[in-house]
């Protein structure tokens, strides 16, 4: 079983070792977006590194989201929750921060498990 | 040993995978507190979710605490070493940055490690 | 395999537990540096707990840079550049948020994994 994990593979927007995905952090392509435009966009955009991992949104353990105004993050939550499932969201952080492009409205980081051990049967 | 671990479950304040417990970012029941009172109360909530997954706070590995006021910091290293056992602190990072809540005065999020791979014999 | 794991550890500067070494989030040694300065100096002082936990740099996994300015990220990467091999960089957030000192100018914690499971062959 341990001989079925991934070896460690570089993925453009991840890392990928011992069962884990480690996201690189992500920004919005398009940064006209308003806050759950660029939401909507980042997490989208999480998608092809997930799978191309071998495992999907699902199994996203831990998630951090910064805002460069804490004050979106009601606008923030109608896309994490059309993205979600509800049964499988992740654990979250979010709060307020200076981003590097000031276009940014929101990054977002996180960790996911590999299909293959103590994954959900989904 | 592996097929020991838990299978993934999601706990109230808790993911679990792989031998891991993912912390939910955690705020303040009673945000009336100063950052110290604040910081104890974040601390005492955790213990639940920990213990449900079969762990405790003896296991955490990584904390972040993100104060809304950095200058707090002081503040809250009492109630920080009041919590752990000095033998048994996780690593940690502590920033200050703009919470969700404008009464929250710190937010604390983490990793702790399951029993029974690799754990202190304690 | 998984006998080979180092049990947890407790280093000054990391947290070791299976398979994963916990950086505890370091700032310079030197204050006075400038921000390109002093991620140069918090990025070798990495190198002490990652070698002592049996890892090294190339093994990082995911890394975060808290800049208290974050306009010096730019000033921060030919630091980040020239300690990291490009084959082996970790996945990175940069965000701008207070430090506990103000005389820091970044802060960095990070997750590596320790050789000897689906470590890279280097």
């Amino acid at each position: 079983m341990i001989q079925g994990l991934a070896e460690e593979q570089r993925l453009p927007g991840a890392i990928v070792h011992g069962g884990l995905v480690w996201l690189v952090g992500g920004a919005a392509d398009d940064a006209s977006l308003d806050t759950g435009g660029q939401t909507a966009d980042v997490l989208r955009q999480a998608d092809a590194p997930l799978v191309q991992a071998g495992t999907d949104k699902r199994r996203l353990l831990s998630v951090t989201a910064v805002l460069a105004d804490v004050r979106g993050a009601p606008a923030m939550n109608p896309s994490w929750n059309g993205w979600f499932d509800p049964a499988t969201k992740p654990a979250r952080m979010t709060i307020g921060a200076a981003l590097v492009d000031p276009s940014w409205r929101v990054e977002v980081t996180g960790v996911a498990a590999l299909d293959g051990r103590g994954a959900r049967n989904a």
